[in-house]
């Protein structure tokens, strides 16, 4: 759809632009309005080349595009009854629970035993755990392959499949090599589209799903899903969309709390959403409620942060993690709103 | 809390800070760090013009001011333990539904008198209806006073409390003269102080209670509480705080949903936080999931668009209001919710 | 413009829009893709009412509307030639700048007088002062009336035209006695369509200006050019758009300098543009750059807080005032800038 | 600086605070005051995890920093007095002009040989060229590595030095192997700490430079220049900062223009700032002002997209390419205006 900046655009113009689209293989058909017209492009808008051509000139306004960027995560692609399951949960049907510390301690391995086997007895189907860090501070610690013999050997002991964050191929290849279940892509990887090809890449052929955090910035909804097709197209589709707060914050929060996307891209997308609720508010007494509230908008999951001994833990744990008692409480709210929300609260008539 | 550019003050520049916080009654004490110094205002640092003229010295990085600007509405004031009662429902104790069209209609005024029937019937305890509407077109339906007496008949047919937004001086007086229960302050007008003022003028020594919308701009906690503050001087504490999403929007609502700030608001004031999860989504049928995370998050009400035939509603209303019986559902489940909810999922240990 | 949520309309669906829209004198156009067909509306779509029905259908995706909500303040309107003066400064031609302290101190008027006498030294066109100021906190200085007899005094001994905020109708009755020149609508009002209304009628057969500041958040450009409407709407067009930075800020100002929409305004409106850098960044040492970057953006003119003693200034004066030879300085380089600007470098071929 | 929750710690509190940072080698002062109490760290407060142990702390408030947590981009280091040379130009003291195309054409090599020696003419000291890019859209063209030999021919036809993204190792020992002079990190890549530790260690020893952009998201300044110094910490301090616009956009731009950065920036680091207004603004006729206006705001550097022919560029050229011509009009208007700049109009008395 072509909105001229005057009220209609000249022969010439119109020669030009259909000149462009028909490059592409679309055709042109103009609408004539009483104050204005507008000129719709008959055909496959989808080629951003083709856009930015026709944006490029002078007497346009803009170009609206009505077709989608994605197609494999598409809610009407042939995709759109897959079901992915992690661990014994079948996201869409049982409310998925992620929990654990955010960093594991190198040095102390028996605190990310410990709060394992304390957040399964919570009500956790899966668990989190960081073996790899992304840090604003280059002086921080940034993580130690030697926490991934820490995670799996939890996995052992609890049953429960683990997630960990990957930001580089060689933790991708030491993950997939230790038998990580789920790697998580974090929000400053986002859009590292690159990443995203190699992870896609790596898991071709394979059970293992993907949790791709939302970007930092509170970007458009088709860039969140592009993000999940750039992993699928490469043939494996257990992608999970992870929202987890946006900037600028909402002051109070470490973020702008953002699970009420959750509706929106379930319209656009057939992935399964999984809400963390623990990088959105930022501390662990606001995140009950923020947990309930992503339930509430419709959420199949959430990532929590907990740690047996919260002030003990390395990385964001001293801050954001709750304890196991906590989110025994908070999984037993949770799962309780879940089960009265069958059909959803928010579907449409 | 004086952040100096540099390591530390120069005795010339600490002598300059010490007169200017002498003027108004405090002192400095010099904190002397192993990297740089700060510069404790020992004292009430609450004057803005002290506040200002430190922040205008060259050599100062920032100010960080630790004491409340409000202090009727203070969460630690002694109006802490002030109830607010509308109609039958007492805040804090019970959910209050306020319900209704967003705009009264004075050409049909049935429309007017049967939602407010089916909204009571649905759950409602309060009825809204606006009779004079802010909009951005100047050449749209403004309201019409009219709209007043239909508001009224509704309320003394039903039995229920009315909420209506005020914009001038004009609105506060006829609304108090037809016997208005809660004067809402739209969003447009939350910093609107002269408004402040003459509501809380002529509310003193009233029943009346205002309902105050957060401002469209996600301001600080402070100006939002503050502006409460400018209504409750005058003596009259009855003021609600209710959010209703803020610009700029997460693209697929009207407005970037913001029922996540009442944990925050309630740390920082006594007042009662009633959402509106209309305007914040701005679609009907983002409106139950919406309004159910507002309860989650500790909302002590929920203000709701409805309408018996929304199609043929004004205002907002053939966008965003639900139907009778999709209110029915939303309150029922909202209540369930809240019950569980006590104590708050929220609470700190 | 229609678009569907699904493909392309049913004819029931079609036949519900084709209602509609023939209620409000327009007439429905399908646009069959290959893909996905959209329906054009052909007639006068500015009627909010029909807009908001059409959005309210649950198979409508979104309505694009591709007519302007303003008539008076479009480029393309009759109004366009207008030029407006202010003092001896046409605007568009010559660089206006108003400058001044933020407050006027009614106890000390001398600062008042000599600041005027020094901006006018320093190239002022015109002098800013504020007699009433809305302020965040209730119990800090809210203005005083007596500041209009020294403001008009200022004004006197100078020969320039002065500017002030007005909030209320007695504000702009007495400022409009005292024979002010220009009155401002502040950000906290800028969306006060009471007050816009009230300012539009009163200046309504006088030569008297209107300064209208943009809202506090970057809401979109047609509101704040509507509400320049609703005050041109009553028969006097002197309006100036003033751009003042919004929120979030830009961490380390107080707002987001946003001078870089001069020229998006004036896409859309003949109306002038002054730039306020002052409140924008919010510290002496930043103003002289953003001025100068308002002239690079295109502005017509700037106003900017200036006191001859900043520490003593009260207000916003400590921080943000620059010093009459900062403002020299200053002014001599912008109009050197806006000299070499003609024709300007945004224009577009 | 400890800020407490409540009006001061209890003794017990004040024991468990104590602990924590005695274990970082830091000491409590507490500052008493009139309605509240303050604790001051003393001692080094850089430490993350000592942060973040504090801000876990149910009593406490907020914990406000002093210290910087980047130390080689820091302004007082000593790198501070590092000139950065890219080509001719020494940065700081002659304006920066990196133009060329957004994206190489591998099947139109001549169009990019052609815009590099009309950019050259037009006044450029650096080519800039993209031979890989990061896409939304994962079936749009991703960059071709033939490109390469494009981009390094018309380096050697031009004599000028190029500037290319680098979006993962091989596409940086690549680019290095082929004698690259500047390595572009893009915004989406901005914190992606495992490519900024690759980039800062191929670059170690060499005379390469690397330019970072910022993020989409408006970060904290802290946030950006600790990104710097990930890449500085390897050895090599050529690190250029470039503000590129951000989220959520102007609505009319393709971002929101942040050219007014700059100040902040150089108020904290000594590391040269060269502006993208292109890729703010996303629309060619926008570019000039927005050009002039980051030089008003003191920026070292320009970085532009040019094409001889715009409507045949790929990649955003259609719509954000000046033609040589206008960037001819431009280059001269912005060394003028930085001509006059000096010393600084942002210099603090």
């Amino acid at each position: 759809m072509i909105l001229p900046k005057n009220s209609r655009l000249t022969p010439e113009q119109l020669a030009e632009v259909t000149a462009i689209v028909t490059e592409f293989g679309c055709k042109i058909q103009p609408i004539v309005g009483a104050v204005r017209s507008i000129y719709a492009i008959v055909g496959d808008e989808r080629d951003e080349l083709m856009i930015n051509r026709l944006e490029g000139l002078d007497y346009v306004e803009r170009i609206d595009r009505i077709q989608s960027p994605f197609k494999l995560m598409d809610r009407r692609s042939d995709l759109a009854n897959h079901r992915l399951k992690i661990g014994h949960v079948t996201l869409g049907e049982d409310l998925l629970i992620i929990a654990g510390q955010c960093t594991i301690d190198p040095k102390n391995p028996n605190y990310y035993l410990e709060t394992s086997l304390a957040v399964k007895e919570a009500g956790a189907n899966a668990l989190r755990g960081g073996v790899w860090k992304p840090r604003t501070n280059p002086y921080s610690f940034q993580g130690d392959a030697r926490s991934l013999e820490i995670l799996m050997d939890a996995s052992r002991r609890t049953g429960l499949p683990v997630v960990t964050e990957v930001m580089e191929l060689e933790h991708i290849n030491l993950a997939l090599d230790a038998g990580v279940h789920v790697l998580q892509i974090g929000a400053r990887n986002a859009l590292n589209y690159s990443l995203l090809r190699q992870v896609g890449r790596a898991i071709a052929g394979r059970t293992t799903a993907v949790m791709l955090k939302r970007s930092i910035h509170s970007g458009p909804l088709a860039e969140f899903i592009s993000a999940a097709e750039y992993i699928a197209a490469f043939g494996n589709p257990n992608v999970i969309l992870c929202p987890r707060g946006t900037q600028p914050q909402l002051e109070g929060y470490r973020n702008q709390p953002d699970e009420s996307i959750t509706p929106l891209l379930k319209e656009k997308t057939w992935a399964p959403v999984v809400v963390d609720p623990s990088h959105s508010v930022g501390k662990a007494a606001y995140v009950p409620a923020a947990a309930l509230a992503a339930v509430a908008y419709g959420a199949d999951g959430l990532c929590i942060e907990a740690h047996v001994n919260p002030p003990h833990g390395i990385g964001d744990d001293p801050k954001q993690a709750v304890t196991p008692s906590a989110l025994a409480e908070l999984v037993k709210r949770c799962r309780a709103l879940h089960a009265t929300l069958r059909p959803p609260a928010a579907a449409r008539a």
